[in-house]
C-alpha cells in the first residue's frame, strides 16, 4: 500500500504536522506585511465532525468488496487541494461529497462500476491523488445526476514492465510519484517528471491533466513521455500502440491527454523513462531588472541549449519564500545529463546571462553540492514546501492564490505589466488592503514563457471565496484578452472552465462534444470538466 | 506565382528533363543487377492524349473566376507521385480525375466551394503540391458522390507576418518549400523543415500529413513547429490559439495534424521558425555490421545529444545510390547550431561510435565544407534526387517501392530481419527474380527508430500494380504484426488505409468518425482517407 495524504492538507497522514519552520516564516512575513500581530486562526476540523448528506444510492452486493460509503472516505474524496477546497476543509463544509468511493483493483472493477453508474444515472469522478488545485475532483455535477461515484485508482500502482532497450516502462495509473520512482530506481531509471504535487499525485492524474514537470525546457511535459495508453470508457477499453513517433493520422494519445477524465479513466501507460543524471551544473544568476532577466531567458531558450532548469523568480517571490533578501531577481540555471559533462552548455548560457546584465559567482560551479546550498538549495526545498502553504494561510484568513498562462514572447512584457497592475488593484478592491504579488517562470519555450503569479491578501473568514474569485477573475480575464491560455499546467478542472470556453474555438468544442457522446453516451464521466455541457449541440 | 511541377514526374515544368546522370546511373546499376542490356522503356505520354471522362458537373457562374474543368488541369490534379500514380501516368490512364479544379484565392473562395460541393453531393479533395506518395490526392471516392472538386491551395502562398521576438511566422498553407524559405531568408530565419518532397510540397500538405523533416532527432516533425492553425471545414472555420505550450484540455491542433484533409482544409498556420545555423560539424562513420551501427544510433539517441543528422544507411543503399562501394554501412552524423560551436556534442557522439566499432576520419571535421564532399556530399544530393527515381524506373518496368515504420528498439532487430526476409521472398514471388533491397533510418527517437526500406524488382508492364502490391503488402503486414505503425512520415493516403484500420483501436476510430460527422456532416472531405468509412457507426 502507498502512504496516504492527510485529509485536511499536505503530507502523509501519519506525519500530519505542518512543518513548524514554515508556519513561523509565514506568520513573520505576513504579520509584517499586513501589520497583524495575531492572526484570526481556525483550528483543524476533525474529520468525524464533517457534515455530509446521506449516500443517495446503495452499493450492489457484488461490488461491496471494493466500494464503500464510509464517512471518512467520502470526506477524503469530496475535495482536492484548490483554494476553494481549503476554505471548505477549514469550515468543515462538504456540499458535494461522492455517495460511493470505489477502490478499483483492476480494469474489470472499473468496467463494473461504469455499468452500475450508467444504470443508476450516477456521475463518475476519477480520483488519483486528489491534489487538483482547480476543482477537478470535487463532485459538482448538477441536479441531472442521481448520485456520484468516485473511482479511486490508487490500488493500481505497479510498474508492470520495464523495457531496458527502448527505455520505457509500463506503469499503472494509480502509482504516486515516490512509489513509481522507487520501483524504477533499482534499475537505474527515472521517469524524470516532477510536478510540484509529485509526492501525492499519480501518473494517471498527470496524464489526464497534461501535467508539467519541474524541468524548465524540452522534455518535461507528461505529453512527451507518453508512448501509449489504456483508457476505460463507458463504451469500451481503448488501447493505443507503443510507437516512438509516427504520422499515421491524428495521434490517439492526444485525445486523452488533457481530457481530465471526461472521456474515460486512464488505467496504465507505457512511459519513456531515462537513466538517472550523473553530470550536473547549476548556478543562480542575479538581475536588477526583471524584464531584462526574462530577456536572457528568451535568448537562452532560443539558443538550442535546453537547460534542465531555467527559472527566473522575482524579488518578491524570493522574499516571501525566504530565498533571498537581496532585492534582486534570480534566475536558476542548471544543466544535467546521464551521459556527458555539461560545462560547454553552461558556459554558453552564462555568456548570454552576462550579455544581459546578469551577475553570478562562477566559483560555485566547482562546488559539487552547490544545487543544495544558498539560494539554489533554498529554492529547491521551497518548490515542494509551497504545497503546505494553503494549510497555513487559509485558516489565518490569508488568501493565497496562483495563476499561470502560456503566452508568446512578443506579448509577454505587456501582459506582465497588465497582470501586475490588475492583480494589485483587484486585491485592494476585494480586501481593502494592499496584497503581496510576485511572478516567476515555470517553463520556457522558444516561442514564449509560462509565467506564474502568486498573490497573498488578507481576507475575512466567511468572505474568502468571493474575495479570491474577484482577484482570480481579474487576472485570468487578462490572460484571455492578451491571447494567452487559461492555464499552462495546473489543469482546467471546474475553476477554469469559464476561460477554457472563451479560449476554445466553438468548432473544436463541437468536435469534442461529439467525441464525448461517442465514448460516453450518457455523459457520466466527470461532468462539467473540459467538455462544455451542451448535449443538444453534439 | 510559384513555379509548377511537371505533370509527369519531378522537377519544374520549364526544366522537364530528368537529370541524365541519374538515368545512366540507374540503367548501369540495374542493368547489371537484373542482367538486362536494354530496358523495355515507355515514352513520356503527352498530356493532351490523356484519356479523361467528361466533367460531371458544370461550374456556377459566380465561381468561374477561379474554378476550371480544363483538360490539362484535371490531369495535373488526377494523381500524386506514388508508385501507382506513376504507373497511371506512363499508361496515360486517369480513371479518377476531378471534375473541377478550384484555384482558391481566399478562405471565402473555399467556403463557397464547400457550399457548392455540399449541394452538389461532390467530394472535395484538398491539393497542395500533389506529391503524395500514398494515394492521398487521387480522387478515388466511390459511387456515392456525384462529382469531385479538387481544391488547389497554391495561390495561398504568402508569409503574412513574422514575429521576430517569439521567432514565429504566420504562413499560408499553399506555400511551397522553396518559396516559403525565400520569404523567410531575408530576415535570417528558416522553418528548418525539409521533407524529401520539399521542392514541390506545401506547408498545408506537411501539416495535414504530419510530415517529417530531414533532421534526424528532436524538432524535425512538423507537429512540433505548429503553434496554431486555421482550418476551413464544411461547418465553419476553426482557429486555434497561438500558444507556446499549454495543458488546457486536449490540444486542438493535434486533431487536424494528420487528418489529411478529411476534416477540413488548412489555410494558414503560425509556425515556429529558427535562426539559420552558423556552426556545423558532420562526418561519416563506417560500420561492418548494420545492427551494430544501429546500436550506436540507439545509444546516441538516448544520450540527450540531439544531433541534427543521425542516419544510418546500409551497404546496398550506399551502392544503389552511388554513395559508396566500400561494402560498409554508413552513419551520417551531424550537429548544427545558430548559437554555439558544436564540438563538445560531436566529440561525445564519436566516442559512442568508436565504442560500437565505428570507423571514421576525424580530420574531416577540420574541413569546413566536408558536408558537401565525399560520401556525405553524395548522400546530401541523393536525398533530393531520389524523387526523380520513379520517372526513371517505372517506364523501364522496374518497380521501385518504399515502406517505413516506427518501432520500439526492443522489437527492431527482429522486425528488421523479418522484413528483409519477407520482402526478398515476395519480390521473387511477384516477379520471378531476385530484387534489390536496402534499409536506412529516417528518424531516431530515444525509444525507437523509424526504419525505411527501398526495394527494386524487375516487373512487367501491365502487371506492375499487382506485383508492387504483393511486395508492399507482405512487408506492411509485418509492421503491424510486430507492433509498428503503417507509416512513419509518408502519410496514410488511400494506399495505407488497410493497415491504419488494423493499427487503430476501434474506440478511437469511433471517436474520429463522430468528429467527422460533427465537422463534415455530409462526409464530403477527402473521403476514404484517415476516417474509416462507416457512417452508420458514427
Amino acid at each position: 500500500m502507498q502512504k496516504r495524504i492527510k485529509y485536511w492538507g499536505w503530507g502523509y497522514e501519519d506525519e500530519p504536522e505542518t512543518p513548524p519552520q514554515l508556519i513561523s516564516n509565514m506568520e513573520r512575513y505576513f504579520g509584517g506585511f499586513f501589520g497583524v500581530s495575531d492572526f484570526n486562526t481556525l483550528p483543524v476540523p476533525p474529520i468525524s465532525a464533517a457534515r455530509l448528506r446521506k449516500p443517495r444510492i446503495s452499493i450492489p452486493e457484488r461490488l461491496k468488496a471494493f466500494c464503500t460509503s464510509d464517512h471518512d472516505e467520502r470526506v477524503r474524496h469530496a475535495v482536492g487541494r484548490s483554494f476553494l477546497d481549503y476554505v471548505n476543509i477549514f469550515s468543515n463544509e462538504y456540499s458535494n461529497p461522492p455517495d460511493v468511493v470505489a477502490f478499483v483493483r483492476s480494469e474489470q472493477d472499473i468496467i463494473e462500476v461504469l455499468d452500475w453508474a450508467t444504470g443508476a444515472n450516477a456521475a463518475v469522478i476519477p480520483f488519483g491523488g486528489g491534489t487538483s488545485v482547480t476543482g477537478g475532483v470535487e463532485p459538482i455535477v448538477g441536479e441531472e445526476y442521481d448520485a456520484v461515484i468516485t473511482i479511486d485508482t490508487t490500488r493500481l500502482n505497479k510498474v508492470l514492465e520495464v523495457d531496458d532497450v527502448s527505455q520505457c516502462a509500463r506503469i499503472q495509473a494509480g502509482a504516486f510519484g515516490p512509489h513509481l520512482e522507487a520501483q524504477l530506481r533499482p534499475r537505474g531509471y527515472s521517469l524524470r517528471h516532477y510536478p510540484q504535487s509529485f509526492q501525492h499525485s499519480t501518473l494517471g492524474g498527470w496524464i489526464a491533466t497534461r501535467s508539467g514537470g519541474h524541468f524548465a525546457t524540452q522534455y518535461t511535459h507528461i505529453d512527451d513521455f507518453v508512448e501509449s495508453l489504456r483508457v476505460v470508457t463507458p463504451t469500451g477499453t481503448i488501447e493505443t500502440r507503443r510507437m516512438p513517433g509516427d504520422g499515421a493520422g491524428p495521434d490517439p494519445d492526444r485525445l486523452f491527454l488533457g481530457a481530465e477524465g471526461s472521456l474515460g479513466i486512464i488505467t496504465e501507460a507505457w512511459m519513456r523513462i531515462q537513466k538517472r543524471a550523473t553530470h550536473r551544473a547549476s548556478i543562480a544568476v542575479f538581475f536588477g531588472d526583471f524584464l531584462k532577466g526574462c530577456e536572457a531567458v528568451r535568448v537562452i531558450s532560443q539558443a538550442g541549449l535546453f537547460p534542465s532548469n531555467l527559472r527566473i523568480i522575482d524579488a518578491e517571490e524570493a522574499r516571501v519564500n525566504y530565498v533571498s533578501n537581496k532585492n534582486k531577481h534570480i534566475l536558476f540555471l542548471g544543466f544535467e545529463s546521464a551521459d556527458h559533462p555539461v560545462q560547454a552548455w553552461m558556459n554558453r548560457a552564462l555568456e548570454i546571462c552576462a550579455d544581459h546584465g546578469g551577475e553570478f559567482d562562477r566559483e560555485i560551479l566547482d562546488q559539487p553540492n552547490s544545487h543544495r546550498e544558498s539560494e539554489q538549495g533554498r529554492w529547491r526545498d521551497i518548490f515542494l514546501e509551497t504545497s503546505y502553504y494553503r494549510e497555513i494561510t487559509t485558516p489565518r484568513e490569508i488568501i493565497y492564490g496562483t495563476m499561470e498562462t502560456s503566452i508568446t514572447w512578443d506579448r509577454f512584457p505587456e501582459l506582465y505589466r497588465r497582470v501586475m497592475d490588475v492583480t494589485a488593484q483587484s486585491m485592494e478592491e476585494a480586501t481593502g488592503k494592499r496584497g503581496s504579488l510576485s511572478c516567476r517562470f515555470v517553463y520556457t519555450y522558444p516561442d514564449g514563457p509560462a509565467p506564474y503569479w502568486s498573490f497573498y491578501c488578507l481576507g475575512n473568514h466567511g468572505k474568502l471565496k468571493e474575495q479570491w474569485k474577484h482577484v482570480k477573475k481579474a487576472a485570468t480575464d487578462e490572460f484571455i484578452a492578451y491571447g494567452g491560455s487559461a492555464t499552462h499546467h495546473t489543469s482546467i478542472g471546474r475553476d477554469h472552465m469559464t476561460w477554457l470556453n472563451r479560449q476554445t474555438d466553438r468548432g473544436f468544442s463541437r468536435a469534442l462534444r461529439s467525441v464525448k457522446s461517442a465514448l460516453d453516451p450518457k455523459w457520466i464521466m466527470n461532468p462539467g470538466v473540459i467538455v462544455p455541457v451542451d448535449k443538444s449541440a453534439a
